[in-house]
């Protein structure tokens, strides 16, 4: 994210985002503004903003104070979207940091989700639009549905595909497709407009989540914060697995998959066998043509800063390593 | 309620909120529409849609849509918020029904209560003003910081009481001036007007929850639907105890209160000596004098159906049973 930043001045708006966040949080409850800014502050790229942010540039308004306030605002839901992910999933590490439930107990966790999406619906009340306090509902209603929706079957592929895109469609791309809409809804595009950054958002957002699942197969464990494999671990199956059995790997990729906590030799089996058949680059290729089709949504706008900044934005959803 | 319902003619009003409630859920996951409309449907009073309604009545422009639109919003956020307190609670029974988390699982209790905040902000989005999603966003705020925020003490009293009444001010004093307040909001009232219903509001949902704390000690458990004392078990100290152990009661009272995890037999024992001070009768003396405050508030509104119906509504707080 750093380059696109450097590339397009977004540098100073991300900070002003960053310290908005972190001001937000003044609570009666010392432990809720302790756990909420600890969980703000842990480093996430901030790429939801900056997609407000420049999709709001398209706009004819811009008002930077109704648009930090949505941006801000997408960036508190997706904590909270994390909090309470990580709390469904007992996850005790997330980008190598422990996570609020691990350090705070469950119940903590619980209430800074809520506490969060409700201080977001706050923010998006002084927004100019009612759409887009619809939009984000549906955003994390999106999520919610997805969060109960696993990916349950390998095969037949079609099928396990649909499953999968539906899945990552409501966890990831709902609240990217959120912000991009919510940006220009603050600056007052057109209907037309408005359609085309919602599909841009929701298509670079499939390509974000598929990267995501690409690198826990092909990244270090340095870089990734957890080992390698780590969605396998959890009984997560992914689009590389679902390519891997589909491309003919060995029994021990279905395996893996299907089994309630595998071992974790199991697991690393797996991995070396989807990254041999190159379900991997089969996944990442999916991811592209997204990309693709979603910069082609941009072509009805002018050229403009903003629109290189959301090509480039969309380009580094590729090249990213992390 | 029902006594409410017969005398002010709030009946069809409120069986389209419970039609409107359960229609709400279309999701894609069947097991977020189950679980959320067996939540919904568990036989609740619906006393905060009521209040809603009533409010919404003294205002000059008056719209079903609107307004229904505000009132199963509320129930919706009610129930979220029960929904998460479970959770937090671990409480397998509540009103004789077992909870979402005890049936499917704390994820998804958590995702149900995730899920209807955003129905719930959705539909508060299609109201006419903006300020109705602020009070909302506010309450949900002051519900997370209460669940955060046990009474630890037990004296001294200021400071106990302090501790009670913000806990309680959160808990469930917040949702009812957001069901009043936004009542109003929907047909227009005037500011002073809006703060007389919000205080309204508030004040009869202190006398809610103390005559909620108030049953727990006298109410047989057929009633109650959990055995009395029930709240000392889980670790909650309430009003009566406070008092109790500020009348000179023998300490087992304080035992109960200050130990994790009293046996049943020290929550019985409790019990008896709480009512045997007569704590829970002064306890009930404040419940009565923030009715009487709080009806003292509707001076400013002239005499009408809608007026005479939330005085109803405020003393039918005092005379419920369960």
């Amino acid at each position: 994210m750093n380059q696109l930043v450097a590339a397009i001045d977004l540098a100073d708006d991300l900070q002003a985002i960053d310290r908005a966040v972190l001001e937000k949080f003044e609570s009666r409850s010392a432990l809720l503004n302790v756990a909420s800014r600890y969980l703000l502050s842990s480093g996430g790229k901030r790429v939801r903003a900056a997609l407000t942010l420049l999709c709001a540039r398209l706009g004819p308004h811009y008002e930077e104070r109704r648009v930090y306030n949505v941006a801000t605002a997408i960036e508190m839901i997706h904590a909270a979207s994390l909090v309470h992910d990580d709390l469904v999933d007992e996850a005790d590490v997330r980008r190598g940091r422990v996570t609020v439930h691990s350090k705070w107990g469950g119940n903590v966790a619980l209430m800074v989700g809520d506490y969060l999406f409700a201080l977001a619906a706050g923010q998006m009340a002084e927004a100019s639009d009612p759409r887009i306090i619809k939009s984000f509902a549906r955003g994390v209603e999106r999520i919610c549905e997805a969060e109960l929706s696993p990916v349950t079957d390998v095969e037949p592929l079609q099928m396990a595909l649909d499953q999968y895109y539906t899945k990552i469609g409501g966890k990831t791309a709902a609240l990217f497709e959120c912000a991009a809409e919510g940006g220009l809804l603050a600056t007052g595009g057109s209907e037309q407009q408005i359609e085309a950054l919602r599909q841009f958002g929701y298509e670079i957002g499939l390509a974000f989540q598929i990267v995501d699942d690409v690198l826990d197969f092909t990244a270090d464990e340095q870089t990734l914060g957890k080992p390698a494999g780590h969605d396998l671990k959890e009984g997560t199956i992914t689009l590389p697995v679902l390519y891997a059995i589909d491309q003919g790997a060995s029994e021990i990729v279905r395996e893996a998959a299907l089994t309630y906590q595998p071992s974790p030799e199991l697991v690393a089996a797996a991995v070396v066998e989807v990254r041999r058949v190159c379900a991997t680059k089969r996944a990442f290729a999916d991811a592209e043509k997204l990309v693709e089709k979603a910069i082609k949504r941009l072509d009805i706008f002018p050229d403009s800063p903003a629109r290189d900044g959301l090509i480039d934005l969309a380009e580094l959803v590729l090249r990213r390593k992390m």
